[in-house]
């Protein structure tokens, strides 16, 4: 029996299989699908932002030399909306009613806001405006390009795209964006006890739990889900799938069982002539673990049992694919435990807990890495570390958060 | 002109407005489509879990009587593997080699591991097995319903979906969960300049930023988009867009542009007569603001400049979807400013920023509500309060995370 590695020796066995997954392939998406997609290259505004000059009030168009002494009447020479079309140019000694966003006609340099006028005679025939404020050249207009040049890059790369960079690409004119491509992940269940959910259970079946629960952890993790199956302990069948798998593009594979000691260890039996490293990792739950390449798709055999399949895909491959996809990686915290505990010696215990009323870590059922009702009853892990068998009450220990 | 109203004030208004979405309806879905949304009622597992007895370890299921004397040899009967099927009655006497999760003959109490054994000779021409370490009753059997009861509640209402309790409830052979509806939220922007991104721009026409954003912003805060929709300054057509709205079944309905106080506010026209309140609100960007009912149907209308829409989605939307959806409420925080800066006096400021490489908060660009890129380049929003017009570098101020 060989020699169990500890959790830190395996996680870098995995990371390091799952490094080249790190070069992304790159797809062009459009802005709708895009939310929390990365960005795989600069993004360049083809237009700039404003394109135009516009008003940034409600007012009037002017020269500001024609308000630099106020009161001061300027016939209302016509009016300018937030609509398609090329305003006349302003003549001087005139004013031309302006609306947010409007573009300033040509000769006009100033906006004054409406507030700051009042109505005025009328001059010549024609409705004027008494100006009682006088504003410089500039004044409540928003130049063409104040915001971005043309050409100017408008979204960077690895970025992880919020609606308020996709309202900025939309505002450039841009209908889609290069981002790079999820990661493709297989999920497959191995185990001849193991039904679809929903299925009437016979003698010794139980329902797959690890196909439903690893596609959904691979999907809140940023990655796409491209192939899933299930398959009974026939070393055939599961060739037969991880050949699907990659059929289907699948860039890695999460397995789930097969891989202890007994027998019909179906994952251990095809993949370790293949060179497939089958152990112990010192954990508890989760201690047999496998990593293999398969037709140099890398594969990622975990336990069966459901809290140990899960327990698994945080520890070994979550942070991959989370930093990949730009997701948080789990947050983890020193708690104080509320209840005093035994642990064994040499391997990591990861207890299921949850916070109690006063925030303390509270160990939720046994450890038993059966018991996928109490994981899904708590909403951390508590780690106890190889060397540690007994811990008190009020001492810290570190939780990851599920 | 009417008073302008606080941030606390509007945010009040249009919460009250939206409380009716508390009370949501119920859908069932799959599984595979359950991660995030929100389980409407406790779900009951119909089975037990684990639905069998069975090993906890690869070892021999034998009767703990047997074993309480070692060393002792005792006959291998047969193998239970972790498979269909019924296990024939364990003989007093004899021992059974069992995989981890095989059922537990009848008869047996207790598994031996595979390493407290060793092959034994041969008696009365079978295979036997030597027993080194006695085990008692119960010892490595995982009981049926040890986990949970035939009938007993897998998950709360009012949870959050994850992974861990899709897991739980395929483990209990469901294949689909009640959930709340998601909120069906309706996106329309008004603005005759108004052109749909990618489009050629003709004179003094502009992209529409506000449609692409608000809807990524309504996904994001775990929303349902059902209708979207950009219109021209029309009253006519916006009144159809509404209908079309609550004809997709909106429950809400956003809308930017056409809410200040200048010509061609077409959501001023149209929703005014009806009992809207139109009006100012004590902030900047964002000031002019729209609350209405349309046939029943909530309606919050924002300002047109993409800036503005968005920071009045995040402050007086995005909470109550947020809640509703089970997602977290955005992290507000204090932050030491980098530079001083002046604000205008009677409005709250929300400045664009970012933390500079010290952790403070910098202000990125202007105060100007059309800077859509300057937003894109922020990840924060710095809160300038009414009363205050001044701050210095290091002065503690409130911020909201984007």
């Amino acid at each position: 029996m060989s020699a169990r590695v500890s959790v830190e020796e395996h996680a870098a066995f995995v990371r390091s299989l799952l490094s080249g997954l790190g070069a992304r392939p790159t797809e062009r998406v459009a802005l709708a699908e895009a939310l929390g997609r990365i960005t795989a290259s600069p993004v360049e505004s083809p237009i700039a932002l404003p394109p135009f000059r516009n008003a940034q009030m409600d007012g009037f168009a002017v020269r500001a030399a024609d308000v630099a002494a106020v009161p001061v009447a300027l016939p209302i020479a016509g009016e300018v909306a937030a609509a398609p079309g090329e305003p006349a140019a302003l003549a001087p000694g005139t004013a031309v009613r302006i609306m947010t966003g409007a573009p300033v006609p040509e000769g006009a340099d100033a906006v004054v806001p409406v507030e700051d006028t009042e109505p005025g005679a009328e001059v010549d025939g024609a409705a004027s405006v008494t100006v009682l404020r006088g504003r410089s050249a500039g004044e409540y207009v928003r130049d063409a390009g104040s915001d971005l040049e043309a050409g100017d890059d408008v979204l960077p790369p690895g970025l992880t795209l919020g609606s308020r960079h996709l309202a900025a690409a939309a505002a450039s004119g841009l209908t889609e964006l290069l981002v790079r491509e999820r990661v493709r992940v297989a999920v497959i269940s191995t185990g001849s006890e193991l039904v679809a959910p929903g299925e009437t259970l016979g003698a010794g079946e139980i329902p797959d739990a690890n196909g439903v629960a690893l596609a959904a952890a691979v999907r809140a993790a940023g990655a796409l889900v491209v192939h899933e199956a299930r398959v009974r302990d026939d070393v055939e069948r599961l060739r037969g799938e991880l050949d699907a798998a990659r059929a289907a593009g699948a860039e890695v594979v999460l397995t789930s069982g097969g891989v202890s000691k007994g027998a019909y260890e179906v994952v251990r039996e095809l993949l370790e002539p293949l060179g497939a490293w089958v152990g112990s990792v010192a954990m508890q739950p989760g201690g047999p673990q496998a990593v293999a390449a398969y037709r140099g798709m890398p594969v990622i055999g975990f336990p069966g049992n459901p809290v140990s399949a899960q327990l698994s895909f945080e520890l070994f491959v979550a942070p991959t694919l989370r930093a990949i996809s730009g997701r948080p990686a789990a947050s983890v915290a020193r708690i104080a435990l509320a209840e005093p505990l035994v642990s064994i010696e040499g391997r990591r215990q990861y207890l299921r807990g949850r916070r109690d009323d006063d925030g303390r870590a509270l160990v939720v059922g046994g450890p038993g890495s059966h018991l996928v009702a109490t994981l899904a009853a708590s909403d951390l892990l508590i780690v106890v570390p190889e060397e540690v068998t007994e811990l008190a009450a009020g001492d810290l220990v570190e939780t990851i958060a599920l």
